[in-house]
């Protein structure tokens, strides 16, 4: 998505470490007319797949599900992070190991709210090592209900989760893959 | 808001200690159609105060206000909740106690997302005991920034902050007033 990879060279921050920082448009101060954009463009490479609802992760997959999901006409549900001991009976769960933070948590998401049968779209913002979609994944499997597809902002193609979902067989759509960055600030994109 | 009243009525569910659980349409799964409602209503009450940006707070605010900051056509800021004891130093931060969770925590926004003279405002799904709305508010005013307004979808009105809010003199607007919840659910609003 081209007007997303202009942004991402325009506004985006290379940090050592392969970090690539977002801030000002779409994790931390969020341009809505951006998300419009994206969420059209999820549109057109998903409708065909019959979503009956989209599914996030907290926190800053919400704005752009919600975007979405109003050019999809289906609700949103957004799994909740606890590293609570104790989980509810009445939740799916799985367990994700975040290597950002070095840390595991679950995710969780209410039984109410997924369904055998559904058609599900998983939407976020990055993907790098793949952990917190394989988990979404898992948890929508758990519920009887069907990982459809998988639409993501930005994919970091240096880092192997893109693979691993790939692998899965689910329709992953990312509209922009980083190929690498350098130091100086320079973003390559696949294409 | 008769039909945001008619929703909680319907859908929300009562639990001692009242407690509201609005999870099936706004802070779990999310109906994006109430949203729009809600965000026009939003307008409504606030476009004559002239907003800049839409503040909020993760996780639940941020679909409320995203779909606000479409029809109010301005960004959306959310602050991040931290426990972090080393907040940086280009942040501004205030710090929250949570009675319903029993901790204290910082609220932060990058230094970056907010600026002096900026009209502010605030929208979150909840307000009780008003803690997370008036460090937001203190929050806004260490950038030197204007807090207008606040808007909130759901005021528990037996609960002290809608008062504590008011005192500060910002035009605060509540879509639904909770005067009294009910063992056996009933819910009355105010009017």
């Amino acid at each position: 998505m081209l007007l997303l990879e202009e942004r991402i060279r325009r506004d985006g921050k290379v940090f050592p470490g392969n970090i690539l920082k977002v801030d000002s448009f779409l994790n931390h101060q969020i341009d809505v007319r951006l998300l419009e954009q994206i969420g059209e463009e999820f549109y057109r490479l998903f409708s065909a797949d019959r979503i009956d609802k989209i599914l996030t992760i907290e926190a800053s997959g919400i704005g752009i599900a919600c975007i979405a999901a109003q050019r999809f006409g289906v609700p949103v549900v957004f799994a909740k992070k606890t590293q609570t001991k104790n989980i509810a009976a009445d939740v799916y769960t799985a367990r994700v190991e975040s290597f950002t933070h070095g840390k595991v948590y679950d995710v969780i998401v209410s039984k109410e709210f997924l369904h055998a049968g559904e058609r599900i779209l998983i939407i976020d913002d990055f993907l790098a090592k793949g952990q917190a979609l394989l988990g979404l994944i898992r948890l929508v499997r758990s519920a009887g209900a069907e990982p459809v597809g998988a639409g993501i902002v930005i994919e970091k193609g240096f880092q192997d989760g893109g693979d691993l979902v790939r692998q899965t067989g689910i329709h992953l759509e990312s509209l922009a893959i980083v190929e690498s960055m350098d130091d100086d600030g320079t973003i390559r994109f696949r294409h």
